[in-house]
């Protein structure tokens, strides 16, 4: 099947009627029919299957001379955050079948190893932690916290695994695959819009600095009809202050901020709040420029609940460092795509979203490939990327892999 | 009893040990128990008690000419908003029993019947709908609409009702009674701080005109790590300036304007919202002061989204006109209170609750008496009003009883 053909049979699966949206999640029906997919793609095309014991599946173009280490690695993840897009994962899967058949059309035999990998619970959207596959593979995360991780209906992940096929005390660490992996390349649609038009294909340099605060102002909750605007004590005005400094801030430190979630107590319409709890995400080229945001959103937050008689606390809920891709590897993908006529220029730039490429960066050399996403948004229905852009993600993904399985 | 110890009997049903708040919600086990403290203060005081056929209790002391008509009814609620304070309802209840103790103690015999009323979910917060017993009373509310109406566990208030004794199919205006009542008086807490220290009691002149907006933000959700500030759509930019602008406009037209209540769409940690609803509570002296406000408030929420792509949406939830108390009734009650030398001056002041005096002021002359409150703090635990307060409360309701029960 060509790459037009591939996607539009993954496209109804898990999507709903009314928003668009997709709802993959690991081992749910819909999920486990794109795994099905995944299995009758690598089938047709006479690859080896080989599902890991953390829930991954694998699919091998093995080399006739019977060499099993050193491998290339390509592909991404299948699953989706709630009401997702449909590139977000699958584009990577589909894309590395693609590319294989150019590969074969183009009479090029491996001398590695060339695997399609599907990584499990990418998005951590039913056990909470994202990349949970690779981490487990990589040795990230301890089995034990894994197999105790519950879904929104309470089911553990080791029962769900069980359930699967999977065996939940056989999670872990596989020195055995990592040690026949020599590097892993994903290729995934860009979640922003950093790719100007005419400029279909990119490469990673880094996953940005990013973190999770959680800001809790607290001040006197009241009538809203009787208490008069000098008496009040109002958390969610400095609130609302924050959000808008939040911004500025951001602006300032070349960072992004978001404050997505909020909760308020307690909630009536016709009641001052007593407090507002408000999470800050933010995220940017570098420590020092996340740090200052989040410096300054507190420094101005303090300033303007002192202004409101609302105290204010800073919580700091997560803190990951930069992610800087192996640059070896990456020079020599940004070398592989210089002769691809289709690309133009090819962009090497920095993302502010995790990927599995980003967890087995340590223990292997890793890439990512990203293609255009003329919209920019990612995480919901509108996520796109125009077919063209995509053609050209696997010709990029395919002279990469070309280059990688030689000698 | 005394005041005092009446108050103190009342304290501690239905209090939370960890708030200090009180959830007293009608027919509940709290609310019952208050119920059963007002029968037998009633009966310690040899008042005729007479339930009415909407829930609402009246306690009855008929003048010796065995006259029935042209009464005088003081009292309030014994319900709470959830965690509530102790003073908002039982504070007019205890004081009016005060009040007739000290009657009795001056030797003065009415010429009228005098009442004590307990009127049935004043906060409307089991059933939804405030001052549900003197909105059937007086006719304020369908009977079938307020059959039907369901409390958080989908019990409907006909069950209820007839549970404890209410027939729901006679629920609704009761023309017999209201004919026998000539005037309702009702002391409560003041829930601002209108009142200065030196001046415990004022007098109602209106209820404010109040209503409740919501605006909807629409803007696109998207990767809170990956989409570039300037390709945002963040419907939580104009929310938040829009929460400032709101207390400038309410500042501006002398109204009160509070956003209490925000529902997020995700609402997730790492997803910028794709919209973000707003409730906005307004109160003023007219109706002119809130329109303006609201309609600033609308102004500015369309002119901050326009500057972020968010369209902006006002949808009317309520909005109740002023309630203009009696005059002559008022006039005649501060005449009364000229005389009481506890009180120094006597204000005359408008609030911006509900009562049952509003609902039956459509049927009924009515006034009302509040009680100083020292922090302005009313809905929440820590409402409060001093002793010496209350006191020259009862004072001023005995005084105006003893002059309106005469002749």
């Amino acid at each position: 099947m060509s790459f037009e053909e591939m996607w539009a049979a993954l496209l109804p699966v898990g999507r709903s009627a009314a928003t668009g949206g997709y709802d993959r999640f690991v081992w749910t029906p819909s999920e486990l029919e794109c795994r099905a997919w995944f299995l009758d793609e690598a089938r047709a095309r006479s690859l080896d299957v080989e599902p890991d014991g953390n829930g991954n599946l694998f699919a091998w173009w093995y080399p006739s001379s019977g060499r099993r280490d050193g491998a290339v690695l390509t592909g991404s993840h299948l699953d989706s955050v709630p009401g997702g897009g449909a590139f977000d994962g699958p584009l990577g899967v589909v894309s590395a079948f693609a590319a294989i058949d150019l590969l074969r059309a183009r009479g090029i035999e491996p001398d590695r190893p060339l695997g399609v990998g599907v990584f499990a619970e990418e998005e951590g959207a039913r056990f909470g932690v994202a990349c949970l596959g690779s981490r487990l593979l990589s040795g990230a995360i301890d089995p034990a916290r894994a197999r105790a991780l519950t879904d929104g209906e309470g089911l553990t992940y080791a029962a769900v695994a069980e359930e699967n096929g999977v065996d939940p005390a056989g999670i872990g660490r596989d020195d055995d695959l990592l040690g026949r992996i020599g590097c892993y390349v994903e290729l995934h649609v860009e979640q922003g819009r950093a790719l100007a038009p005419g400029t279909p294909v990119g490469v990673a340099s880094a996953i940005i600095p990013h973190g999770r605060w959680r800001l809790d102002f607290t001040g006197e909750g009241n009538h809203a009809g009787t208490t008069r605007l000098i008496d009040r004590r109002d958390p969610m005005l400095p609130f609302a202050s924050t959000v808008l400094a939040a911004r500025a801030s951001a602006d300032r430190h070349d960072s992004v901020a978001t404050i997505g979630k909020v909760r308020i107590v307690p909630g009536g319409v016709n009641a001052i709040p007593s407090a507002v709890s408000a999470w800050l995400d933010s995220r940017g080229p570098d420590e020092r420029s996340v740090r200052a945001t989040v410096s300054d959103v507190l420094e101005h937050a303090r300033a303007a609940g002192l202004g409101h008689g609302v105290s204010v606390e800073l919580t700091e809920e997560s803190y990951t460092e930069v992610v800087d891709f192996n640059l070896e590897l990456r020079d020599r993908v940004v070398k592989a795509l210089g002769g691809v006529r289709a690309l133009g220029g090819v962009p090497v730039l920095p993302t502010g979203a995790g990927h599995d490429a980003g967890i087995l960066s340590a223990v292997l050399p890793t890439a990512m490939l990203f293609v255009r996403n003329p919209t920019g948004v990612s995480h919901a229905p509108a996520e796109h990327a125009e077919t063209d852009d995509c053609l050209a993600g696997v010709e990029a993904l395919a002279s990469v892999l070309a280059d990688l399985v030689r000698g």
